[in-house]
């Protein structure tokens, strides 16, 4: 840390932050400019608060030198990370698309995605049984029975299944039916959530808040690193911006940022990042080029009776043809889309 | 609702539509424009969705006439709402300041604080037991022993307590020890807790999300009126844009549109919402001046020993000024703020 | 400034950077920390291209300590700026009202709003002759025929005009008829109109770019008062946030940390930092409690007429129990609105 | 346009609101449901004063249904617009590349940056002669010197140039030397430039401002559009957000609606998108792969000595791996980049 003083800064006032930071442990290095005094902090431990040192007197601002993430930080483990979800080898050459269903909302309907899905090359499944819906009145999503109908896409397909977890009291039902826990943009600082699916050591897909910074991302996938469970996707997904011609903006600076900053593996989510149908394959083609590591796309036979986000759903033949597109983009960026198992 | 149909629409697509929000239980009311064909959707029930009609073929787009909240809209409760804390009426003509520290450290310091805090003017306790923090290495809170430090700062001053819970699970215990359950700005979307505090029947204050609209905050009052509690109230704590200068962006326009829009009173953040103590007080005021029906404030003896926020907070003599500052304001608009009982 | 050199730096790369700093004049000042080395800067004289260290082999990112605008900056002029704009001083004691239509749309309409606002209250007359409008279809103003009328308007009622001027080739008609030149929002970092309006020594009403940040904001006057035209005042008129119930988002912010970061006078617009005349006055109460020099408010007396921004536009009725309302929050805050002269 | 009104509107609010429509000269088509009344202005003609109608007594607000871009809606001009510029055809199947330093800085700099983004495959050569700099303090370019370079470079190398003009009163100079003129981001609602442009007949490098929608954008190029001058290019260089590991958020989104909501042709700035040279390459193949017609690179052979924008520009080398990515990625979504001629 440094620390900026006051142009007007008394000998008492410096005297008091040296001895404050050397009293932490730390040592000192300082710097009188002629029109500042700069304080340098030397020395490796615990941090000292920033915005404690901020509020003495004196003080005009202090800037931490040290990213402040530290597990997802890729100068502390400079290869990616990679894990298998069941056959597909995730943060590695290949690319993994999971497509499905916004919601589940029938036995039927899932399956019948997951076998369109997996024809069209998808190798994982995804659908919601437990939904955040902004309205207490909107669809709330199936519950268990989703889970129930999920499992039985996965046993009909063999796709490995994602779905979201809202709550900690969850996390254990939804691993028992789970391969990939999925913690949603509303969640992505539900600290006791990210604790609880740390603690289950089962894969997670964090997606980014949608005003979150990347480095608040990066907290947050800390919160699960720090329990040992090492095997985290980051999932952009768009942000919030002024633009309403679009549902979010696709923040796709964020791929080549993540994947030089962290060793994790960095999925895009075309359908949030669009919410429009007609622009998803666009945004699904760009994050391949842009270096993503996997996609999430929402998929259903008849988008006009989906229960939730049909607006941004691709019918089945679309996501066929946008298939065969992405693994042209994969090539010529010199990766490749497997044929799913 | 009012569907828009795309210029180069053809018969059969406005038919389905009419179709289908016939089959739904509503009357259409057709509009041929020279440029558009226009169906209006007419009759009171369960809203159609929007989603799944902007997904038929030949609609261009919906737009919604109603507002999507109900129990927290004024056209539907004229009057606004008022319920006392205690002794406080809050939503009347009286303002109601509450103030403490960010964080719960000691009994020594909360029982200091509520006791400068009470002295110079102030309602209500806040103190934070259970603390969001965007890093895993932060201090995290006291917990269970902060919320006894709580108690026993109401026992010594009388003043009823304001404090977060972060966890559905733990809304029963925080609810043992608080007066008023906060829900924090990163859960403000966390709708299993949105339920369980709605459940609760406890007083509940509501901070509006960093980059949430003001209709998605009323849609999250909406979530704990629909359980049957009304002892709701908004907080406006500033909104994240890309000012650096401060910590978030004060949205003093939220104030008179919450007044408008709803019925539920509204306490302001100025805290928060500069996260500088310096811009504190002039926020404070303007606060007021705006029409707010409280403040929330944070103090603490000593804020360059927090352990949080202490940047923004205001030591008890400044907060004494503000108080006094305050009345004068108060009283300009035509209110007033009690001595505390 | 501070270069912060990467983790794995090779001894070279700091070596060169130190030369790059002392061929550049300044003296270095290093340090060696367990996680990474620090360059720092000293001396004082044209600063060193942050872009260009940036760039050098090792760098991983460079701090500026100082801030970037001088001849705004409060730290070189301690006491605020004052100036007479006729029989009103700005940034003294006394808080100046500025207020009239959007646009002037004819002789009589703007005479008969001059007189309403005079007789309200109001100091300054405002009303727009060039019309900076998003589309080239709606009404873009009567241009110098608009001055005339508005030169006709301070002969009727002794108020001094503010009015926008959009090009450099039209300050000097412009200020044949204006005693204050306003620079638009759209127009903040349009520098040949900054260069001149700073020629101009006309004083200059600089409204902030709806998403620039204060310290562009400042930098803007910056270039104004490098021409040695310092009766500048900034003008705080909402910004472009994600937020959709009103035009803009009210900085309210912005007031106290201009007055604290510069010793310009600060103006706040609430109808545009709203948008609908329903929370002006709330707005508009708010900004003399934090501290604003002055205000600049639409008044229209037909705005369901207006040709531009009725919407946003109070009647002189309401804008008369508005500057009553001025007054005593004014008082409350140890300041004042004169009696116009 | 649709007009809503209020709950408790009185009859003769919408007598008033169905007179004014039809003095107006439109007809009226009224629908009284069970929660509002709506009326419905039917007509072609000049539209009717949305922000008027919202001021009428008993009004709620009033919603546009068309578009208010018309020249430049694809909707009445269904095919894509091409334009050659010079030997490259712009709008087509064939993608251009537009290349080199930030600023024109000599001679010998903008010669040898034009011959080696040749080499590599650029087709047009861009250089800034006049700046657009947010400190007055900053290298605020070379003026008609640079053009004059420029003028060199192109005859060195045959590439036809674009170039920033920043003023009305010099788009004539700029326009002689100049084959495109490049609207800025900070003018993008600079109208008296726009005028300026549109009635040079020049063509238009039409940069989108960096909190502008992407609606305001559109209406921009209608101001250009609307003086005859079909030569527009819509260019996407990032916009505003609260991100901050990266200059501006790259709204990737953009390309693919701008397509379909207009004819004219897109072309995105991955430098200015990103600010880092590091991002550049992942940000162009995102581009192409999303659609775009065209890319702008900052390319400067010694980056740590640019006098501009040096941390966001490609050295040669880096630039010609690029461009041969470039390639294979335009093939992959069905497009080619030629061999300049």
């Amino acid at each position: 840390m440094i620390v900026i003083m006051k142009a007007d800064v008394k000998m008492n006032e410096v005297s008091a932050v040296i001895a404050r930071i050397e009293d932490a442990g730390f040592r000192v290095h300082l710097s009188e400019g002629e029109e500042r005094t700069i304080v340098g902090v030397i020395g490796n431990g615990r941090p000292l608060d920033r915005g404690q040192m901020e509020r003495m007197s004196g003080v005009e601002r202090c800037i931490t030198i040290l990213k402040p993430f530290k597990l997802a930080n890729r100068e502390f483990k400079p290869s990616g990370t990679t894990f298998p979800i069941k056959d597909n080898l995730i943060g590695g050459n290949e690319i993994v698309i999971m497509a499905g269903p916004c919601s589940v909302e029938s036995r039927e309907q899932i399956i019948e995605t997951a076998i369109a899905c997996k024809e069209a090359g998808a190798h994982i499944l995804r659908g919601g049984a437990f939904k955040p819906r902004s309205s207490p009145y909107s669809f709330q999503g199936l519950g268990e029975e989703g889970l129930e109908y999920l499992a039985a896409a996965r046993e009909a397909t063999g796709m490995p299944i994602v779905t979201e977890v809202m709550e900690p009291s969850l996390v254990s039902l939804v691993s028992q039916y789970a391969d990939v826990l999925q913690i949603g943009a509303r969640n992505m600082q539900n600290y006791a959530l990210l604790h609880a699916v740390g603690k289950s050591h089962h894969p997670v897909l964090l997606k980014r808040g949608m005003s979150n910074t990347m480095e608040e991302w990066l907290m947050s996938a800390e919160y699960i690193l720090n329990h040992g469970n090492t095997r985290v996707m980051l999932c952009e997904r768009g942000i919030r911006t002024f633009e309403r011609y679009t549902r979010n903006t696709f923040d796709i600076n964020a791929i080549p940022v993540m994947k030089e900053m962290s060793h994790l593996p960095v999925i895009a989510d075309p359908s949030h990042a669009t919410g429009k149908w007609e622009y998803v394959s666009a945004a699904a083609k760009a994050a391949v080029a842009a270096g993503a590591d996997g996609l999430i796309i929402e998929v259903h036979p008849r988008p006009e009776e989906a229960l939730s986000d049909g607006v941004q759903s691709l019918k089945p033949a679309r996501f066929v043809t946008l298939v065969e597109q992405l693994k042209m983009v994969a090539q010529a960026v010199g990766r490749s889309i497997p044929q799913p198992t």
